[in-house]
This record gives C-alpha cells, sequence and structure tokens, in this order.
C-alpha cells in the first residue's frame, strides 16, 4: 500500500494535496456522479498532484461507491495517493466501534485525513463536549488507523480562530494528533477570514513551537486564499491543499491552479512531474467541464484572458517587446497570449490578429480601418468577437475583397414548435436554398427549434457539400443581453449565440446576434459552414500536402 | 476644486480609490458608454469611494466626452473627487506643448494621475529613452499639472519589478516625481506577478527609504490582487487602487469590495462613510450590471453564494450557532446567509427552508422525505433549485398537498419562426388553454419564440387575470448543460432556464428544464404565474392589510 506521492522531485518532501472531490464538490451547482469523480481523479493523477481526497466514505453514498470502485481496480493512480477524509470518533465510543471510522478503513484508502475541532469555541458549543475529551477522540482515532496500517493526516478545523482565542487548546489537539502517529498537521481556516500576513505568523510560530510537520487549508471568504496558502508556504508549511478553480463552498478555497502556479513559477518550488507544469490550463478546463461550470476566463494563469491583451497601449508595446507585460510565458502553463480585438483596439491589434490568421494586414491602411469601424459597429449592437475569431476571420477576408465562401444561399426557412394535447413537444425546421445551382428544400425534426434547423440544413446541404458530414456542431452557447438603457422585458433582449465547430482538422468559434435566438443562431451556423468552406478551399489550392494539415484552433 | 475626499472619518489619511472606468474598462467583454460611465461613477460616488478615476482623456474620445459631460453638471459628486489618467509628456517636448498633457488640464478633473515608467528595462526597452529624461518627464509634468492647480498622484509602472532589477531607478522616479510636487506615490504591480509577503516587504523598504506618502495598484494575474493590496496597506501604503468586482486585463485588478470587505472587517479601517458597509453588496451587483456582467456568485463578501452553505453537515450545525460558521455577519455587507437545498443537503436544509417560506415542515417527516427524493431526482434531469426559490416553494406547498395555484389549464401551443424571402424575421405563438372555465385562444408575435409565447399567454388570461398585467418578467437566462456522459452535439443539449418575475410586492425566480429551449421556458413561465396567483390568494385570505405587504424576494 504505497503512502508517498511518486514522481515529483520533491517526493514526500512536499505535498500538493487536492480535495475537489470533497471540499470542492460543496460547492454551490456542482453535483458529481461517481463516474465523474474517478475522471476528475484521473485527471488530478495525470497532472501529477500527490494526494487526491476522495470524498467522505460512509456519510455519502456517492463517495462510499467511488471508494469501492476505485479499490476494484477502476481507478489506477501513476502519482497520486488516494485519501479518505472523515471525523474523529464520536464522543464516549471507542474508535474501533464507530461505524464512521470503520468506513474509513473499509474504503481501503492508503491514507486518512481525519477533521477535529481545535476551537474551543466549537468544541464546546457544537461539540458539545470538552477540552480533554476532544484530544481523546483525536488521539484514540489516530492510533486505531495507524493499528490498521494506515499513514494519517489531521486537519484542524478552524485553527486560526482557535488558535487566536486560546491558543493552547488548539496546539493541544495538535499534539493528540502527532503523539498518536498523525504525521501532517493540517491548519485550516475553516471560515475563511484570515489575511496572508497573519496567516504567515501563525504557521511561523506553531512550526516552532512544535516542530510538527505543518501544512494548509484555506478557505476563500477575503478573496485571498491562493495569497494565505502561498503565504503559509513561505512561512514553512509543506502540505498544501487546494481544489480545482477554486471550488468549494461559499467564496469557494483555494485554486489548485493558481497555488501552483506561484510556487512553480514564483517560488521555484517543483511540486509537479517533469513536463506536467505545461498541463495546467488544460487541466483546468477539462475539470470546469466534469464540474459543467464555465470555466473562469479571467482565472490567474490558466483563464483564457489571463494572458489577453485589450488595450491599444499594450498592444502596440507587445508587438516590440512580449516578455515586458507578462508576468510569466503563457505556454510554461499551457496557456497563450492573445490580442483582443474590440472597439478599444486600435490598428496594430487589428494587423496583429491578421497576423495571426495568415494575412497581410499592414500594406491596406484602408481595410485596417473598415474592419476597425465594423467591429465597433457591430459590437454596440451586442456582436462580440473576442470570442469568435473564425467571425472575425471571415469579415477581415471580406474586408480584403475575397469572395464569400459560404456554400449556398437562403431563400427561406421556417421553424415550428409544437406542444400537442398529449404533452409532446416537436419542434421542426424547413429551410429553402440553392446550393451548387439548385434549389433544394428539406425538413427535419429535432430536439429543439435549433438542432431542427442545423439538421434541415445539414440535410440540404447533403450532395453539395459532402464534407459538412465531418463538421460537428460541439460547443453552443447562449447570452442574453439586457438592453442596456430600456425599460424592455427580459425575454425582448438581444440574445448572441456563440458556436463551436469541429472538424478532423481543428475548431472555430463563430458568432451570431439577433433578437430572435433562433436568427442569432442562424447567424452564427452560416459563418461556421463559410468558415469550414472557405478553409478547405484554401487547403484544396494549397495542394495535397497541406490538404491534411490542422486548421487553427479558433 | 475640491481635490479632498469628503465623508469618511479617515478623511484625506486613507485615499480608497477606484479605477473601474479606466483599468476596469480594460477587461475582455466590457464596453462603458458615456452614460454608463456617468452612472458607474454615481453608484460610486453613493457608495463612498475616495477618488474616482474616470478615463483617459485625450487618448480615449468616450473618456473626453466622459469629463466634458461632467464638468458640465451631469455628474455631482458628494463623496468623491473625479481623477483624469494620463502619461507624462513626451520624451524632448515640454509638458505644456503635449496635447495628451493638455487633454488632462482641459478634463477640468481636480486630481490626475500620472502613469510612469519605473522599470530600467521599460525606460530603455519600451519608452527608448534613458533614466534621465525619463525622470525630467515626470518632473516637469508633475510641476506643469501642480501650477495648473491640480493635485497629482503618479502611478509607478512595473514599480515591484524595477525596484528588483534596479532599485535606484525606481526609487528615483519616485524622487523626480514627489520632488515637483506629486503627494501619493502609487506602487503598481503592472504585470500581476507578485505575491504578498514580497509586497509588505518592498512597501516597508520604500517607505522607510523616502518617508513618501505611498499607495498601491495590484493585478491579479498570482490571483492575489486583494491580499497584495491589503497586505500593502499592512506595511504602510495609505492609498489603494482597485475595481469594481476586480474587472481588468488578463486576470484583472484588486477587487474594490473584497478589499473593503477586508479594511473595514477584518483591520477595523473605517474607509467608507456612516451606513456604507452594508451597501457593498447591492453596489456591486449594480456595477456587473452596468458592465453587463453576470456577477460572481462566489465572489468574497458580495457573492451570492459568499454565505450560502451547502453541506449536510454545516447546515445542521448552523441550526444552532450560525456565528461559528461565518467569518463575519453576512448583513455588515448586506449580503445573506442562505442554506442550500441539494441532492447533498439533509432534511435539516429542507425544514430550515421550509421555515423561510413560513411553512412548517418539522412536524411532517413523510412531506420532507417526499421534498428531497423529488429534489434530487429533478437536479439528476438538470434542474437546479439553488436559484429558484419560488419553484421550489411550489414544490414543498405541492408535497404539503396543497392544490395547484395555476390560474389555467394547457391544451396545446404552437409557435412559428418565420424568416422570409426578404430576410425579415416573424417569431408567432399561439396557445390554447381553459382559464375560468372558458377555452381560450390567443396569438402574438414576439422578437423571439419565448417573447411571442409569454405575449400570447398574457393575451390568452387577459380576462380571468387581470391582475397580470402588474406581473412583469425582469430577468431570462438560459444555461445549456452539455450531456455529461453522452457523445452528443452542442444542440442536444438539455436547456435550463431560469426566469425573474416582479410585481408590485417583489420578485421570484422559477426554473424549467427540458431538451426543447422553448418548453423549459414554458415551465418556468407556468411556475412564475402559479406562483403569484398563489401568493395573491393567500393575501387575499390573510386580509386586505396583509393585501399590500411584499412578497419576500426569492
Amino acid at each position: 500500500m504505497r503512502t508517498e506521492p511518486a514522481g515529483t522531485p520533491l517526493g514526500d518532501g512536499f505535498h500538493l494535496y487536492d480535495t475537489t472531490l470533497r471540499d470542492g464538490a460543496q460547492r454551490e451547482g456542482i453535483s458529481y456522479s461517481v463516474p465523474d469523480k474517478l475522471a476528475v481523479a484521473r485527471h488530478l493523477d495525470a497532472l501529477g498532484v500527490g494526494f487526491i481526497e476522495g470524498g467522505w466514505p460512509g456519510a455519502l453514498p456517492k463517495d462510499t461507491e467511488f471508494f469501492a470502485r476505485a479499490a476494484a481496480g477502476e481507478l489506477v493512480l501513476k502519482h497520486a495517493v488516494l485519501v479518505a477524509f472523515g471525523s474523529t470518533r464520536r464522543a464516549g465510543v471507542r474508535a474501533e466501534d464507530d461505524p464512521q471510522v470503520r468506513a474509513l478503513v473499509d474504503s481501503q484508502a492508503p491514507v486518512v485525513t481525519l477533521v477535529a475541532k481545535s476551537d474551543r469555541r466549537h468544541i464546546e458549543r457544537a461539540l458539545r463536549t470538552d477540552v480533554a475529551e476532544n484530544r481523546a477522540m483525536v488521539a484514540d482515532t489516530v492510533a486505531f488507523l495507524r493499528s490498521q496500517g494506515r499513514r494519517v493526516f489531521l486537519d484542524a478545523e478552524h485553527f486560526f480562530d482557535g488558535y487566536t482565542f486560546d491558543p493552547d487548546t488548539a496546539v493541544g489537539v495538535l499534539d493528540a494528533a502527532v503523539g498518536a502517529g498523525a504525521d501532517v498537521a493540517v491548519l485550516c481556516d475553516t471560515n475563511g477570514g484570515m489575511l496572508p500576513l497573519r496567516i504567515a505568523e501563525v504557521v511561523a510560530e506553531v512550526a516552532e513551537r512544535t516542530g510538527f510537520r505543518l501544512g494548509i487549508h484555506c478557505q476563500d471568504d477575503t478573496g485571498c486564499a491562493v495569497a494565505n496558502s502561498v503565504s503559509a508556504v513561505q512561512a514553512g508549511a509543506t502540505h498544501v491543499q487546494c481544489t480545482a478553480n477554486g471550488y468549494g463552498e461559499r467564496a469557494g478555497n483555494a485554486d489548485l491552479f493558481a497555488v501552483t502556479g506561484n510556487l512553480v513559477a514564483k517560488l521555484s518550488m517543483p511540486v509537479l512531474p517533469e513536463g506536467a507544469f505545461a498541463e495546467l490550463t488544460r487541466t483546468s478546463h477539462a475539470l470546469a467541464e466534469l464540474a459543467n461550470i464555465a470555466p473562469d476566463t479571467h482565472q490567474a494563469y490558466v483563464g483564457t484572458s489571463a494572458f489577453a491583451h485589450k488595450a491599444g497601449l499594450h498592444a502596440s508595446a507587445i508587438k516590440v517587446d512580449p516578455e515586458l507585460y507578462n508576468h510569466v510565458d503563457p505556454s510554461v502553463v499551457g496557456n497563450g497570449q492573445r490580442v483582443l480585438v474590440t472597439e478599444m483596439a486600435g490598428r496594430s491589434s487589428v494587423e496583429l490578429k491578421g497576423a495571426e490568421f495568415g494575412l497581410d494586414l499592414a500594406g491596406h491602411p484602408d481595410v485596417v480601418t473598415s474592419v476597425v469601424t465594423t467591429v465597433k459597429d457591430r459590437e454596440a449592437q451586442g456582436w462580440s468577437f473576442e470570442a469568435a475569431d473564425a467571425s472575425l476571420e471571415l469579415l477581415m477576408r471580406s474586408a480584403l475583397g475575397e469572395p464569400a465562401a459560404t456554400p449556398f444561399t437562403l431563400e427561406s426557412y421556417r421553424v415550428i414548435i409544437d406542444r400537442g394535447v398529449d404533452g409532446e413537444v416537436i419542434a421542426e425546421a424547413t429551410v429553402k436554398i440553392w446550393a451548387a445551382g439548385e434549389r433544394v428544400i428539406a425538413t427535419r425534426e429535432g430536439n429543439g427549434p435549433i438542432n431542427a434547423l442545423d439538421a434541415a440544413l445539414r440535410a440540404a446541404l447533403t450532395s453539395s457539400c459532402p464534407w459538412l458530414e465531418d463538421v460537428e456542431l460541439s460547443d453552443y452557447k447562449v447570452r442574453l443581453l439586457s438592453p442596456k438603457h430600456g425599460a424592455g422585458h427580459g425575454t425582448d433582449a438581444v440574445t448572441r449565440v456563440l458556436v463551436e465547430s469541429t472538424d478532423r482538422a481543428g475548431s472555430w468559434t463563430t458568432v451570431g446576434v439577433h433578437g430572435n435566438v433562433v436568427e442569432a443562431s442562424w447567424l452564427a451556423l452560416v459563418d461556421a459552414l463559410a468558415y469550414a468552406s472557405g478553409a478547405r478551399q484554401r487547403r484544396a489550392q494549397s495542394g495535397a500536402c497541406s490538404g491534411s494539415g490542422p486548421i487553427a484552433t479558433r
């Protein structure tokens, strides 16, 4: 039974400990299934964290099942060690007789993290016991788990508040745990109310006073969880508990990716295995996907905006020297620098963006002017090209005089949504188009209006665009833009739709805006096909060799 | 010309300085109109910040217009002083001859914040001048602005990186500015790469070395902007620059609300006028609305989840002693504690939630069981009751055996979206319902399918529910939930719709989930009407007096 993490240069000397599956799952809006939990654990292991806290077996049925399926071979960990979380025995019961403690042993996790109260007010008012019995509960439970061959960490709940209120009681709990064989005393800012200078002060004092190996667990209620965690490490903690993207109850926990980014890039601590640091961004987005939460675009290190420059001033300076304007090279965390084209952007942002697309706009000042003007006008109506590079590229190509590559002309479409007396809901779409010189009419059903329209358009294009079979609509986002100065009802709003499409060669995003969600979606779908068609034509023109090359992801 | 902030107990001794309108507007996705900017400034002034940086007159036409309209009387500030931001004169030009410097004077802002380079690498590589000329640019520009009667603050760009690389050059820029009459030297972590212990160390060193009044301006690239700002204040800075909700370029800036929360609640610094602290949450949400960005639900202090407790363990303990589980009393920042009812919630969360609705579930264990089961089942299908209290209340009332208050029975509906040959898009909805014993058919058009359906249903209910005229659909949110384990296309996803409705008495939120966005919206609309109808009936039953009382906001 391996109890130490494998594979990082710091080995057991530093613990990167993830509790996404337990504390992270407390976030409003997250609900992991057992397969989700297994998938999350695999991503965390692939990234190279040392410990993965899988849940609270015995308290939550899903968590019990997770540990059972992990033990049965569904989860094979290369770097990480699996940890079960649970509480100490209840007051007045022997540890080996407490079913919750037995469930920890039954989980077969090689490491157990026990939570114990360390604030006297909580011991007396919430637990309704006394300091001595609380210590005994900790010591007995740790000793029992050690006798079962488990490595034990202690999460000292409300430690910082408790230490400030009554330091002897708080430290006494750590003494009880370590004395019975726990080997990390994790100081928890459970209510999340601390600031970094005080965190560093307390960690240093407790390290000095006890000599114990200390860990840190921070909640984000002051907006300082990342800073508090890093400050604790600088003050001597060698075990840090985080959650992916900072998921957690209330304001959340310390974000694993920001903490790791800071430890590696700022404090030069190689806490991940060789090569894994560049997987930070990808892992963050994959775990957002599994949590079914839109990634935070402005997240430090891993957000899609984390290295995005909008201001005209910066954009021109970046042309000169990118190193001066990023705190780290975005590629070390698997992220990339972007220049945003918005109404605020000057001509040099548009030129830089054109160059990203392989278009030389520098020699065409009139085209740059026309693109800047169109972007400003459209954005004033609710369009946004920041996230829709393919639509922006089409706009630039059109400004350069390239003919549109849309593989059809629309005559009309109609969508009907019918809820019958039986309660069944049907969506049906009919499109009438001209493609390859012929008039084509196609009708299809779908599970909703957009799905039906997409299906009907694909059906109408089957013979003229057989390559469409490879193009998949991989993501679809709807945003309602409230009329800013009007007094309109909620359903009057302008709708912005972003469509992400994928084929064998890559993926691309397009945008459509209209008062009607169906028409907004239609505009984005048409751009998506025009982009695919144009890219195909250019690949064909540039010869067979490059025909199989990827379309850049945009 | 007032140059000092009015109204806080700390007066000019501490500066809470907001740059939402300049640095915040750099955030990807934000585009303020001039009326937006005026509205933002009014909210910030009402909250009681000391300084409002309005923009960069002369560089951005919108900002020039903002200052002109403010000076013409469209902006009357009670607490705050308006600040214009700009750069020093260009190399080799006299300050009074530089049109950008003149634009700062012309803005009529009583305070000017000048940005200057303080990192030798930026001076030499980006500005392409030398250290001496850079100092002269700073000194000349400050002196000229002082001669025009302006108070001047200096933003020392890239100060922390510059100080680490070449402290004498960095401090030399501060010397030049203060020597010429600037009265705050603001140390900027422009690339956002710092951590709090180093920030505190540098601020203390520079304060010791210069004796100058220091300010702090942090970007959030390490996820530490709030912590860095607060640590700088603890180390001696008496001027802190923030943006509402941390809006800003890349990962953003230090969040005004978290910084203020920490200064007031953690460091006991009364940086806001009497009574204003309780406006923190409302102001944050209003400014998110003006930025047209969904509020961050997990934001420290002001997020709707900031005091939301989900775990069964915590929810039961909160019944005993709420003080033990919140780092501050949520009401001091105008926020509230919430208990979330989710599949993870135990019976006590459901009981507590029922009590919030005025329903006594404690005496009905079978009803609690049924509610817990229904919530779990529905959430597994994509429903979410966390944000839809009105739907949850309907579900609880139904479990208690109350008859449904829906004021009609649906026979069928049909929605048609037609884009004709002329490119015009029409949405038309027909509903067939039974209301007050009669069959009613109504057809209406709308700017989109949901709007048309809402209009048709209202038309069909005109005679049976005249009170509906008061009920307005005030917000409408669509979320696509990707099929988690399927291989479906983007438009196959299940759609969750949240509808917020308002009448004279309050507002309430309902939820609908379906594969078809129109049906999902229909379900949420029907719940909204059922909730309004039930609340009306109960008010009528409880007599005329309470009939005019508010429905609680849910």
